[in-house]
């Protein structure tokens, strides 16, 4: 093992630090960060590749749970003092365990979707809380899988986070073309349902899902564009109490694929 | 009118920013503080008490429909600098417009339950976004009213931002003890239904919910204390997909609401 790194300009600290700011050389390099116990623990369990762990001093002894899951012959381990773990922290109270992961390989959509799934597809969707919301719901709620288009992007340290590790166990498609999207949709005849605020749709209450079908939802502020919207075979809505202004965009999506599952 | 105010040390301004910062003055002065376009003409159309309204020389013009509404005789309007503005706001890009606003009348519970009624009691949540988003969610589904017990304070800039104006418009009992709000549902004949984790517990999918009934959700990261568990009628669960750590406290609740009301 190195000795404690504790330099902000140190090679590896300084590709963490980009990685967790700038999407762009996430996507140059192929590679995002975690950060947390908990995460990492999920990331290893879960078969994700990581090639740097980074932890500080306090946290060695607290972390050998997960430390002995590791591969030290693939995964490269770096000590790092506690003042820089606080550093390049994304936290308040950092637990002091970082890692750097290569994002896994980009499934092709036409190829590997389940014509008799269950798909939310997300477009314009620009809060990382949201999108990661949706994510771990999708997955406990048993949602075959997630399409992010034009949203904000899924390996965001904020987005990684708030999945709380369903990242690694969702089948995602990400940064995806909407209208590749429904064509997909179309090819495999999984019907594709507008989530709108609107009186004159389906009420999710009522409507009879189908065996296969892709429910879509938009932009927090605005909705579905209304071109996607006539683009879809259908539109459904979740009738609301009186006149008040919908509901945040994550929980209706998590109410949808709740009636779709059920 | 008076001169436009630019001072950090001025007597109004210092009390904005103890209410925004402090629960122990908000109780002590019963008062709280809103911030924005949205929520404070939600508030002045829902009736809420505004005693001061606070706006940046910018935001004048762009708020005339806010500022006509207001009732001069009742309401001290108060004209700040564009820079102190940005000083006291929570936002990252603030709208320049704020409010000091009277606590409404705490509502005695006993008197006030709704016999037929559908509730929401939440103890121990502690992310204020949690609290205000199950609000919000319990306007627009239809619930009869939400309960905080050793939860966050609903007066928080941040609980009152994210419920959307809901506050204004749900009955809300805040800072109610628990074995007191247990009991006055059970003099009602209000069913009370503890939400867990628990495969025994019976499936929201499949249990027939009251008439009238009250829903408990639970800490977190730690869910309802067994011995409140103990003390509700029964306890229903959120059937699951696979090995995973249940739904985000929010999302759980906001399904449960759905199922209690359709």
């Amino acid at each position: 093992m190195e000795s404690i790194i504790i330099s902000n300009d140190n090679t590896i600290i300084k590709l963490y630090r980009r990685l967790a700011s700038s999407k762009k050389e996430r996507y140059a390099l192929n590679k995002y960060v975690l950060e947390g116990a908990r995460l990492i623990d999920d990331a290893i369990k879960e078969g994700a590749n990581l090639s740097h762990l980074l932890v500080t001093e306090f946290a060695v002894d607290k972390n050998k749970d997960v430390l002995s899951q590791v591969d030290l012959k693939k995964v490269r381990l770096i000590i790092i003092s506690n003042e820089l773990g606080i550093k390049i922290s994304a936290t308040e109270k950092t637990q002091g365990i970082f890692a750097i992961c290569d994002m896994p390989s980009k499934l092709l959509l036409a190829e590997t979707l389940n014509k008799g799934g269950k798909y939310v597809i997300l477009h314009k969707l620009q809060d990382p809380g949201n999108v990661g919301m949706i994510i771990r719901s999708a997955d406990a709620i048993g949602i075959d899988g997630v399409i992010l288009s034009e949203s904000c992007d899924l390996f965001s340290p904020k987005v990684i986070r708030s999945t709380m590790g369903s990242v690694f166990r969702m089948p995602i498609w990400w940064d995806m073309d909407i209208d590749k999207v429904l064509s997909a949709m179309n090819e495999q005849e999984i019907e594709t349902l507008a989530a709108v605020v609107d009186g004159d749709a389906y009420s999710i209450k009522d409507y009879k899902f189908n065996e296969n079908c892709a429910v879509l939802i938009g932009n927090e502020g605005n909705g579905l564009d209304l071109d996607i919207i006539q683009k879809c075979d259908k539109s459904i809505t979740i009738k609301m109490n009186g006149n008040i202004n919908s509901l945040n965009a994550a929980m209706a999506a998590g109410i949808i694929m709740w009636e779709l599952m059920n």
